[in-house]
């Protein structure tokens, strides 16, 4: 152990590899509820893919478990390190490249989103993947696909890599990729890594694709009966070219939630409030001013033909506390006492249907759920809140089975970590599960890349 | 062989075993200028993903190799057959589901793009991904991750696959993906199964996403005096949230080819003809006439601004020809006596550079080079005519030095196939085109997927 410090030292210098009571509890944990905090043997802060490489191909040779941390925001313990293990944080992995002529940017994992999003702003450029935390880095996001509230209209992570360069558990250093959309020129390596959980390589560099930040916005709440309701109106929300940004919904509960938390009163009347089941919050965003309005007003007949019981246009400044409360249900929830929260996606148009069901499997389990989600992709988090460890099993299992029946998976965004695990492998075909296996056996043989999460080696 | 012919027979049932003279021509080539056709032991139409299952174990079993075969429109061989081996035709492979309430379509790889733009055009949406080839099946689409035009808008089919179904060698059949964008549920092997040319599974479903289909359109056409302006002027257009579907440029002989070829006289002064280097054609589509056309004026003020020796917006009926002429650059080329045509990605702004060093290696090596591409994602094709074997080679190389050197890779949208495999393999890290070969083990432990292509299995 002593010679593996030394060794640790001699890459990245002494006072950036930490071990006993210089770990602090932020390297032990994420934000995932249930998962305990572990603390790791090392905690190594390399500043290149060379530091990285070198790191990998000690830890290689040792056999010893490396597990890769960013800002540790995610939801589901992935980076939650293994006690005889390395955490490698990409916290001085920093730099940022924009580069206005191709309309990429060049990042190392250790940058955040709110970095990216400085950095791109005074070029006219944003990166419009918004999981909701900014704080996130784009390490984690490569490594969990992130997804968020934009996804109806920009897609995910994976959508907006366009390259990256990655090393292996042997310390060779691999590019894929570039500054480019277009590519047929062997497997896409870049697409294998992510999403990869941190199970594959060590991510150094990433190429994403920027858009262009557009000026204009506006924001259309509207309650309706029901969820099914709601449902019903997306595919015309979508249909109709206005491309709007976030197309999400929140029950009577979330959204009382969102406005609590956030201290904002839109004024609704109570023959509204003690109606509506679900509110259906939409925002459209454009370069030219006039065409957002008039696709606003276009998307708020829609919904107006569509059932809604009415549609208010929010003033920009209630607009954000509505939408900040929204991003924020995971941490009212978990104010809350909320047990666990679910991310699952189904097919678009089975929202209701799963919504419906939900509600049966809350009232069969006597578990109080909560839902807020993307209605514009069919991912819905739902906030579980059952004390009982076992009935909280039951309550999940039941849940991804209804998910897994109308074609979904357990997982839209936050990834399956350590948490999701075992939900995940007893639903995935064994065929399958033997792929995954032998492609995780070509990239890591010696199984040191963050062992135990996503699936297991061994069946 | 008697036997195995008995086997498949008993299969896909008799009239579905092709062999010896009962193999049509068709079989034995695609559309690549310079692979020698090859004739098959048998050719097999299954009609199921469990035909193929059946299909599959046999040949490992026997270890006989197998070439996935759409409409044969590919430009790299790469579906050529093996003389020992089997041809899987996907021929029969044709149903087509269209789920207008997820906005997706699940199509069997046989279906080609012309089949699925009539099958969504009734319900307003469309499949977006246009490599100027309807004939072209959506399995070979997969297999290439086909480009194309409007890729500047949509992105190339990786960026519109959800999910699929495939057969392993094995006979295993795996689902992957669903009718949704997001996911974070294990490695995606939809993404690596795309653009791997045959070579690790047989596609036998797929899930794209469809996109509304915008009624109204406008084309520009904007004579430059140089590459270099038309690629200085690109990311403004990009930046300006037109959003245009196609950011074409042609040199003058492409321009005046693809003129020729549709017999069709845009009247331009020959003060521009004979100045003008090349030509920029920028497509703008929407769901709104009025900006539409509010917006073909805002980029055709850009173009001037930038450089333009004229804009003309073109009538719709003119417009067409001269597109279709631009799609049809290939048989064009083909009919002048190419010998060869790359298409080669660099970084969009890496363009202009790039062609000028094409014209310095065309002097060089003697070789007459013509070119047109994709300006808005820096994927160009150039035609080669130069009948000797050798110093074509040398232009070739040449060529994909100088586009690796500005971060290019050797195929943008064509596949590597057997044409491009050298000059693929000679380029890439050693350490990554091992780790290539590691994941096809994992997929194809006995190589018969479509053997020899894309890279060799030994060093």
């Amino acid at each position: 152990m002593a010679e593996l410090l030394q060794a640790l030292r001699e890459i990245v210098s002494e006072r950036n590899v930490l071990s006993g009571d210089q770990i602090s509890d932020d390297y032990t944990h994420d934000e995932c509820l249930n998962v305990a905090p572990v603390r790791p043997t090392f905690v190594v802060r390399p500043d290149s893919a060379e530091q990285v490489s070198r790191i990998l191909t000690l830890a290689n040779q040792h056999r010893i478990p490396v597990t890769v941390r960013g800002a540790g925001s995610g939801l589901s313990g992935a980076c939650i390190p293994d006690p005889d293990g390395i955490v490698l944080s990409t916290e001085r992995l920093k730099k940022i490249v924009i580069d206005t002529d191709n309309h990429v940017a060049i990042v190392e994992p250790g940058v955040t989103l709110g970095e990216l999003d400085e950095a791109t702003a005074p070029h006219g450029l944003c990166y419009p993947i918004q999981p909701g935390e900014a704080s996130a880095t784009l390490g984690g996001n490569v490594a969990t696909n992130a997804g968020g509230m934009a996804a109806v209209k920009y897609g995910v992570t994976r959508n907006l890599v366009l390259g990256m360069q990655f090393v292996l558990p042997s310390g060779e250093i691999v590019e894929s990729g570039g500054k480019f959309v277009k590519s047929s020129s062997g497997y896409d390596l870049s697409q294998l890594v992510l999403g990869s959980e941190g199970t594959l390589a060590v991510v150094t560099r990433i190429i994403v694709k920027l858009v262009p930040r557009l000026s204009h916005r506006m924001t259309l709440l509207a309650p309706f009966l029901s969820v099914e309701a709601i449902t019903r109106t997306v595919p015309k929300i979508v249909q109709s070219g206005a491309g709007p940004l976030y197309v999400e919904y929140l029950d009577a509960l979330a959204f009382a939630g969102a406005c609590r938390r956030k201290n904002v009163d839109l004024g609704l009347p109570q023959e509204i409030t003690s109606t509506a089941h679900a509110y259906m919050l939409i925002l459209v965003e454009g370069a030219v001013g006039e065409r957002v309005q008039e696709d606003a007003e276009r998307l708020a007949e829609m919904c107006a033909e569509n059932g809604a019981l009415d549609v208010i246009m929010l003033p920009a400044s209630k607009a954000k506390l509505v939408i900040d409360g929204r991003e924020e249900s995971f941490w009212s929830g978990k104010e809350a006492g909320m047990s666990d929260q679910l991310d699952v996606v189904v097919p678009r148009a089975s929202l209701a249907h799963f919504m419906t069901e939900v509600q049966n499997i809350s009232q069969a389990t006597g578990t109080f759920i909560t839902g807020t989600g993307h209605a514009g992709d069919g991912n819905v988090h739902l906030g579980i809140f059952q004390p009982d460890e076992q009935k909280r099993g039951d309550t999940i299992d039941r849940i991804f089975d209804l998910g897994q029946r109308l074609g979904g998976v357990v997982s839209a965004e936050h990834g399956i970590g350590v948490a999701k695990k075992k939900y995940f492998q007893k639903r995935e075909d064994p065929a399958k599960l033997a792929l995954l296996r032998r492609i995780k056996q070509a990239f890591d043989p010696n199984g040191i890349m963050n062992p135990g999460r996503v699936f297991d080696l061994e069946p």
